[in-house]
C-alpha cells in the first residue's frame, strides 16, 4: 500500500528543476550578451544585463559583504536593477554595511533580509524595516548563517568578491578569503550561480582559492573592491583607564587561568591588552604561558607581541589592510599559502573560535543584572556578528585544557553535577560609555527594541549564564563563583562603579563577595594603579607599530598621522 | 624601552622555518625519487620512500579516516615505515577505525593521538593506551577537531583520499568529500604537505574539489580507497517496539514542536522514523509540516520519504555507498555539482547540524539519573563523533523558529530569566539493550573509565542539561518541563521500564508528572499500540527500498539478501 502511494508521487515529479532552471538562466545570459561574453568573463558594462538575465523575482541572493571586503560593484549593480524585472529578492548578507546594501530594499529590488551584522547602517535598517520596506528574517551569528546556507537558506545567486580570476573562472581571493568559500560552495552545489567581481583578470593566478567549476561568471570591476581596515586601532587613543583594565585582564584572568588559546575582537580595550603583553606580561613572566594561539584577524596592535615571541600561531577570519607584507614575512605565525599571501576563512576561524579557544573577551554597550549583554539599542538593528558564537559556552566541546577545566571547576564546586569544563567569556567595559551612558542597566534596551520591531525574543548578544567575568575599571566580578542569582546581581553591581546599578549595591554583601574572591579590586590582584600609565604600552602610536614591524606594516593613509 | 626589547627578539629570529623546512622535505623527496617522480605524481611502489623522506620524527600527521572513506593505502604505508627513521608521530584522526590506524602505534611509529571516534577499534585502543603504547591527547567532536587544526593542532603532513587526481594535482573527491577540504586547507596554508591517494589519475576531472596548489603529491593506490556503508539499515531488522517508538517520536515530538530542520544519526530507531514518515506521518497530515530540511548522510531509509515529497533538502557529512545514482537523479534534494555527483562536507554539515537544525535525535548506551548519557563503557575508548556538537544546545544561535521558541518557552516558563530558544535534544533508547544490559544506570561507566585511563573528567556524550526528551518504549519524558532535579530524576525513572532505575521510581510522583504532561505514555499521545506493527514501515526490507527508488538505489552486496 505505502509503496504505491509513494511510487506515484515520485514518478510524477521533476526532480531536476533547480539545474534545469539554472541552465535556462545561463542560456538567457548567453543569448543576451552574445559574443560580448568571453567564456565566463563578462564586461563591467554588461553587468546589469547579466543580472537581469540570471536573477528571477523572489530569488534568494547572497551578496558578499562582511567586516572587511565588499562585493561593492555587484552590490551597486544589484541596487540599480529594474524593479519591474527583478523584485522581491530575499537578500542574505553577513554584514550589511554599505549604503547600496539598503538601496537594494529602498529601490524595491529586495524584500526580505537575513543577516548577521549591520554596523553603520543599523539606524537606516531600523527605519526601512519600520517603514515596511523590508522584512527581516532573523539576525544570526556568522557561522549560524553559513550553516543555514546548507539547510534552509541556500542561495540561488551568490555575488562575491575576489582579488583576481583567470580566464577559466578560477578565483584568487588572496588574504581576504573570508566568507567566499562558504558562500560559493553552498550556491554552486545546489543549482545556483556564483558571480564574482575581481580586481583583475590574469593568465596565471598566484594560487587557486575557488575552483572555476564553482563559478558561473567573473567580471572585472572598474575599481578594486572596497575594503575596510576595521581592526586597526591607533595606540595613541588608548587611555590610562584602559591600561589599568588591561593589567587586570592579564594578571587576573589570562594568568590566573593560563589562557593560551583565545580570540580578541575589535576595540581599544583588547588592543591595550595586546600592547601590554610584551611589557607587563613579560615582566610577570608570562611569555609562552599565555596568549600563544589565536583565532583573530591580523591586528596591527599584536605586532609587538609577535615580535617579542609571545605568539605562536594566528588563524584569521579575514585580513587587515596594510598587514600584507608583515604577514608575508612572518609565515611561521600566520596561515599563508605557498604563494606567500594569507588565506583567511571566516567559517573555519569561527569554528576555531567556538571550539578551540579557551576564552572570548569582548565589549558591549549594556549589561543587565543577570549579566545579559547587548549592543542593541533603540532605533538601531545592528546584529552581533561573531560574538554570540565565540562568547558562549561551547557545550559540544570535549577536549580539556587547564583554563577550561579550572573555569568548569569554579562553576560547579559544591554542586551535585557531573564535572565538565567551561569556556571563559569575559565582558570588558568601562562603567560609563560615551555621553555618560551607563554600561550597566536594570533592563536592556533590547526588550523595547524587540517590542517595537516585533522580534520573537529580545536580541541579546551574550546571555548572562554564558558570561564568566565582567571587568571594569573598578575590578573583576567572577560570576563562575556566584551560587545564587542574588550573589550574581551583587557581584555585577560591585563592579558597576558610579552607575545607578553600581550605586544600588548592598555594600556589605559586595565586601563579603570581595572576601571570597568573587569581586576583585586592582589592589586585591596586587596591581599598583600608579603604574597604569601609557608608558606600559609597547607601542604608543601608529609610528611605533610600524617601527616594531621593522617597516613591514604599511598603515592605511587615514592612520598615518605622523 | 619596550620597542628595543622587542625589536631585538624579532630581528634575531627566523620567521620562515616552516616553509623552509617544507622546501627541504620536498627537495629530499625529489632527490630520493629522481625521475620516478612525475611532477606531483608518485608511483604506488614509491610510497614508503616518499613518506620516509617527507615525514620527520615528532611530526603532527593527519590521516584521513572517517565514518566512510579511508586513506587506507596511505595508512598501511605509514604503519609499515621504519620506526628507526620515523617515530614519535602525533596522529590526528577523525575516526580511528581500521587495524592499520592502531598498527601505527603498535609498530612504534606513532606516540600520541587526538581523535573523535574509534568505533570498532575502541577495545584495542584502550589496551594499547593501557600498555603505554600511545598517549591520548583528547577525544573531540568532529568540528572541534577541525577547529583545532587551525589553532594548536595544525598538521605538518596530511594523508588524504580522493576519487581522482589530474596530473597537476587537482583532486576530485566525488560524493565523499567529507573531511578532505578542512584537512587540506589547514595543512597547505601552514607550511605543511598534503599527500593524496586517489583511485585514478585522469586527464580531466569531472570537477575540482581541492585545487592543485594545496596538494604536494598524489599517488594512485593499487585498490580504490576503503569505504564503509555505515548509514545503511535493513528495514527487515526493525522491530515492532521500534515502530512504536517511532510513532511516539513523530506524534509526540516532531509534530508537537513542528520540527522542520533536523539531523538523524545511525541506527534502527531513527531509520524506523524515516520509514514511518510517508505512512504514519502522512496519515497525521504532517507532510510539508515536519522533517523538510535535513543535515544527514544520504540514508537509504529516507528514500520513501523523499519519493513521497516529504523532504525538501538534504546536506550531507559524507555519502553512502550505493546511493550515487539515486542522488544524481534527485539533484533538487541533495547538494550536487554541475557534474551531477554530490559534494558532501563534514565541517559545513556539522556547522549546519549545530546551528541550523532545531532537533538532534540519537541513541546511547547509558543514561544516568541527571540525564547524562555516554557510549563510553569499561575497556573501550570510543569517542562520540558528531553527537556532542549536534546534541547540545547551540547557545550562540540567534535566529528563531517555532520549534526552538517552544522548547525555550517550556524550559523557562515561570522562571525569572530572559526569554530564549533552545535546541531539542532527544535520546531514544529501549530500556534494555542487547544482553539485557539496562540503558538506565545510577552511575555511568564513564566515571570508572575516566579513573582507569586518567582522563580529566568522565567522557560524557550528551550532558543532562542539554537533553530535552528521553524516549523509550514506555513513553516520553519531557525534561524541559521539569523544575527540580527531583522531578527530573523521577521523569527519567518514569520511562526507564523494568530496569532497576525504572523500578526505583516514586509511583505517585511519576503519576503526578504524567498528569502534568511531563511523562507521556503512548495512550496519552492517542497512539493505539495495536497499530504499531511492521505494516507501517514504508519499506519492509532492502528490496522495498530499491523499488521505492525506482531501481536507482544500488545496495552494497552484503545488503542484497533477496
Amino acid at each position: 500500500m505505502e509503496n504505491s502511494r509513494m511510487g506515484q508521487a515520485g514518478a510524477a515529479r521533476n526532480w531536476n528543476r533547480q539545474q534545469e532552471n539554472r541552465a535556462e538562466r545561463l542560456a538567457r545570459a548567453r543569448q543576451a550578451l552574445g559574443n560580448r561574453l568571453a567564456g565566463k568573463v563578462v564586461g563591467a558594462g554588461d553587468i546589469a544585463e547579466l543580472l537581469h538575465q540570471v536573477i528571477e523575482p523572489g530569488d534568494r541572493v547572497c551578496l558578499e559583504g562582511n567586516n572587511q571586503k565588499q562585493a561593492d560593484f555587484l552590490g551597486k549593480a544589484l541596487a540599480g536593477l529594474d524593479p519591474a524585472r527583478v523584485h522581491d529578492l530575499h537578500l542574505l548578507l553577513s554584514v550589511l554595511s554599505l549604503p547600496e546594501h539598503l538601496d537594494v530594499f529602498e529601490n524595491g529590488i529586495g524584500a526580505r533580509l537575513d543577516f548577521s551584522f549591520s554596523g553603520p547602517q543599523a539606524a537606516r535598517l531600523a527605519r526601512l524595516a519600520g517603514a515596511g520596506k523590508l522584512n527581516i528574517g532573523a539576525i544570526h551569528t556568522y557561522l549560524e548563517l553559513f550553516g543555514r546556507y546548507f539547510v534552509d537558506l541556500t542561495p540561488r545567486i551568490a555575488l562575491v568578491a575576489a582579488e583576481a580570476a583567470d580566464r577559466h573562472g578560477n578565483l584568487y581571493t588572496g588574504p581576504n578569503t573570508e566568507d567566499t568559500p562558504a558562500i560559493a560552495e553552498a550556491t554552486a552545489f545546489k543549482g545556483g550561480i556564483v558571480i564574482a567581481q575581481v580586481n583583475e583578470i590574469v593568465d596565471t593566478l598566484p594560487r587557486v582559492d575557488i575552483p572555476a567549476d564553482w563559478v558561473g561568471f567573473v567580471v572585472q570591476s572598474p575599481k578594486p573592491y572596497y575594503i575596510e581596515p576595521l581592526f586597526t586601532r591607533d595606540p595613541a587613543q588608548i587611555s590610562e583607564i584602559q591600561v589599568l583594565m588591561a593589567m587586570m585582564a592579564i594578571k587576573g584572568i589570562y594568568a590566573e587561568y593560563a589562557v593560551q588559546r583565545l580570540n580578541h575582537g575589535i576595540g581599544f580595550d583588547t588592543a591595550a591588552i595586546e600592547l601590554l603583553l610584551p611589557t607587563y606580561g613579560l615582566d610577570l613572566g608570562l611569555k609562552g604561558k599565555i596568549a600563544t594561539h589565536w583565532a583573530l584577524n591580523p591586528h596591527p596592535a599584536l605586532i609587538p607581541a609577535i615580535e617579542a615571541g609571545f605568539v605562536e600561531s594566528v588563524h584569521s577570519f579575514g585580513s587587515e589592510l596594510g598587514m600584507e607584507n608583515y604577514i608575508r614575512a612572518r609565515p611561521d605565525i600566520f596561515f599563508v599559502g605557498p604563494d606567500g599571501s594569507m588565506r583567511s576563512n571566516r567559517a573555519f576561524c569561527q569554528a576555531a573560535g567556538h571550539y578551540a579557544c579557551d576564552m572570548f573577551i569582548g565589549s558591549t554597550l549594556q549589561i543587565d543584572l543577570q549579566g545579559n549583554s547587548s549592543t542593541a539599542t533603540l532605533g538601531r538593528i545592528s546584529g552581533f556578528g561573531g560574538a554570540p558564537n565565540m562568547g558562549s559556552d561551547a557545550r559540544g566541546r570535549r577536549h580539556a585544557s587547564p583554563a577550561w577545566l579550572k573555569a568548569g571547576r569554579q562553576a560547579r564546586e559544591g554542586r551535585a553535577t557531573i564535572p565538565r569544563g567551561q569556556k571563559l567569556v569575559v565582558q570588558m567595559v568601562e562603567t560609563f560609555r560615551e555621553h555618560m551612558a551607563p554600561a550597566f542597566v536594570e533592563e536592556l534596551d533590547a526588550w523595547k527594541l524587540a517590542e517595537q520591531t516585533g522580534m520573537a525574543i529580545p536580541p541579546v548578544m551574550i546571555y548572562g549564564d554564558d558570561v564568566t567575568h565582567i571587568l571594569t575599571e573598578e575590578g573583576i566580578a567572577n560570576l563562575l563563583l556566584c551560587r545564587t542569582s542574588e550573589e550574581r546581581e551583587q557581584a555585577i553591581r560591585g563592579v558597576a562603579g558610579y552607575t545607578p546599578v553600581g550605586m544600588g549595591r548592598d555594600r556589605r554583601m559586595v565586601e563579603n563577595l570581595r572576601d571570597r574572591g568573587i569581586v576583585q579590586r586592582p589592589e586585591d590582584l596586587g596591581i599598583d594603579k600608579r603604574l597604569a600609565t601609557r608608558d606600559l604600552l609597547a607601542a604608543k602610536n601608529m609610528k611605533d607599530i610600524v617601527r616594531a614591524s621593522g617597516g613591514l606594516y604599511d598603515p592605511p593613509k587615514r592612520f598615518r598621522n605622523w
